[in-house]
């Protein structure tokens, strides 16, 4: 486990609270080995979020979700026919993907609900205003992340994408690239609409994140390539500050304390994280859950995971065949070889549950409330921790 | 000359107050022919407005110049190196281009000083935060404006931009994409700082205008490529609306009136299509002002601009030949053979000054200041009107 320093980085917008600094050099993530030192023991504090039967945290919203859909597809309407066909590819009916983060958010605006209950007419507009500055977060998350998406498909030269052509194969990467700088323009008028500097700024430095933690993984060295603290710092870039950023926005929006802004901020980053160390484990493992069965999609574009790096920590010899890089596939098998031998897997899952277990947690540090809508969201974001971590896909 | 209309656009971000809807059909552009046909007429506002000898527009901000040049280069510190400095790229010593923009907004945060000359301490400090706060809208709208040549770059393929290596050329398509999308949201950050919603507003809009601008001519068909106001609706997205809209900003955070707002507005789109009209006989005359000795590069890319525009409503059977394409040189040749008997250059000329006089008389209708500082920058932000009609690169 590596528990070294990262480089002081004097004007780095600082991900974790968690962070201390220690000798005038900040100490980033020394927080992995914590979690993973703890990992197995049951989380305590679920007793009373028991996950009713059947409760799927995706249909309690779905209402939503469907005139979000439209409302996304009305929002990238654009002068130029080709701009428009373009930035409303990913948004058309049947390619919307999951839409797992504006699951989240909505959950979560009704999880942090402390109107509900009370009759006065002024709390009902107030409230109604408030669920759809709330939903406007939410089309806003989806703009960036599908902007990121095409970018990231142009970087990758990828061909397709939610079972259909990626845009840059199917219009060019020129349009790609326009069509996502058009998604991100769109999201920042959005953002300005909403007249909460403090979200604004909140959304614009998550691009920022975006943007960085492509660039950590384009252009590592090879020990960087090789150290949990830099991986964990791009996964946080890459995939959860979106989620984290836009979770607590939910929370800003609605007046709610710093308190309880940073505890949907910790649900959001812990999920995300989560979410990725799974991602990580099923490109090896794929449906089958076994070994060499995924798609190897990451090791054979170069990028080190979490399974491979724990793997490193038990079989040190293995950082010669990263280090001689994955375009000879015999690399590929050696590297699959060791994994198999070590604890790779298992301990990137535990580290997944780890943090799924923190995402729950926050949940259920959230003021007391007894209304029974607001109690079901809970109760469904806590169950997408669990679906989270028991996908196999 | 093309008076037709455009396509009803419902959506359309209108960037001209001059648009009327007839019969339920909005009339786009019908100024250009009020504007062709008053050309050659003298503009009678500059009376009180005599620009002195040797007043260089760029020295009365040359000290805010380099403090800008400065603060932009600490702005884009990124915590990866090389996303650092591909961020950095153009902002570094001696390639910081001719910073035209921030000088148009430094005269016209000047200019629209109503506070000079008060000596109440109060006024003082409002004024030194206003002024930091007009700083910061030349500092993003160079971050914007570099933003999109580095994405143009990429689209265009192109291998050099101010003298040196453009930023694809050197470190890849990749890294210029990201570099670009960084210094998007680095704008958008330092923009929330500012707390204006408005402002956010206008500026996003120009993000989502540039790219507009780049896809209306990247995708255009036949008959939209040979329309004067295709034409000119394509050049106020791509080249008019950043420095109008960040005029506009100035005066908003000025807490001026609508009315000289919408002046601000104008000065900066007169002037910009001014320059760009001009860029277009530059690129076919060169600096030597005779025919066939500029670059040459937008006929060579199958862009057709006001020139030939004019030319072709002189010489029908010109349209012909813009059909065929630009591919083979022997059409260039036969192009520019047509041109030369036509007035196309001079009519863009003609056309170009009047844009700048439109400018100035924005600049005349102000209301009335005697500070002398104020009315300085007045006359230079007319200098500069001169100097975009009479320059030769």
């Amino acid at each position: 486990m590596h528990t070294g320093t990262l480089p002081l980085l004097e004007n780095a917008a600082h991900p974790y609270e968690s962070s201390q600094r220690v000798s005038g050099r900040r100490v980033l993530f020394s927080w992995v080995s914590n979690v993973v030192s703890n990992v197995g023991q049951q989380p305590q504090f679920q007793s009373n979020l028991s996950v009713e039967d059947h409760l799927d945290p995706f249909s309690l919203v779905a209402d939503e979700l469907s005139l979000l859909g439209n409302r996304l597809r009305s929002m990238v309407v654009a002068e130029v026919p080709k701009l428009a066909s373009a930035a409303e590819y990913f948004f058309k009916m049947g390619v919307e993907g999951k839409r797992f983060r504006p699951t989240v958010i909505l959950l979560m605006a009704t999880a942090l609900d402390s109107s509900i209950g009370r009759q006065d007419a002024l709390v009902g507009d107030f409230s109604a205003e408030l669920r759809a500055r709330q939903q406007c977060i939410a089309e806003i998350t989806e703009m960036i992340h599908v902007a990121s998406l095409l970018h990231d498909d142009v970087l990758d030269d990828a061909d397709t994408r939610r079972g259909i052509g990626s845009l840059n194969f199917v219009m060019g990467n020129k349009l790609a690239v326009l069509a996502g700088d058009f998604l991100l323009s769109r999201a920042c008028v959005a953002l300005a609409s909403l007249k909460n500097t403090e979200v604004v700024s909140l959304l614009a430095k998550v691009v920022e994140h975006l943007v960085t933690g492509e660039t950590m993984q384009m252009t590592s060295t090879a020990d960087k390539r090789c150290s949990m603290e830099y991986y964990m710092e791009k996964t946080f870039y890459k995939t959860a500050s979106l989620i984290s950023n836009s979770c607590k926005a939910i929370a800003l929006l609605a007046g709610q304390t710093a308190e309880v802004s940073t505890l949907a901020y910790e649900y959001g980053k812990n999920l995300g994280l989560a979410y990725q160390l799974i991602d990580d484990v099923l490109d090896f493992t794929g449906t089958s859950a076994s070994l060499g069965k995924g798609s190897l999609s990451d090791i054979r574009h170069g990028i080190i995971t979490a399974p491979i790096l724990f793997a490193m920590e038990e079989f040190p010899q293995l950082r010669v065949v990263v280090d001689r890089g994955f375009e000879n596939s015999d690399n590929v098998d050696l590297a699959l070889e060791y994994l198999g031998k070590s604890h790779g897997i298992e301990r990137t899952r535990e580290l997944a549950v780890k943090h799924a277990s923190l995402a729950s947690a926050a949940i259920s540090s959230l003021p007391k409330n007894d209304d029974e809508d607001v109690m079901r969201s809970r109760r469904a974001l806590v169950e997408l921790t669990t679906r989270v971590i028991t996908r196999t896909k």
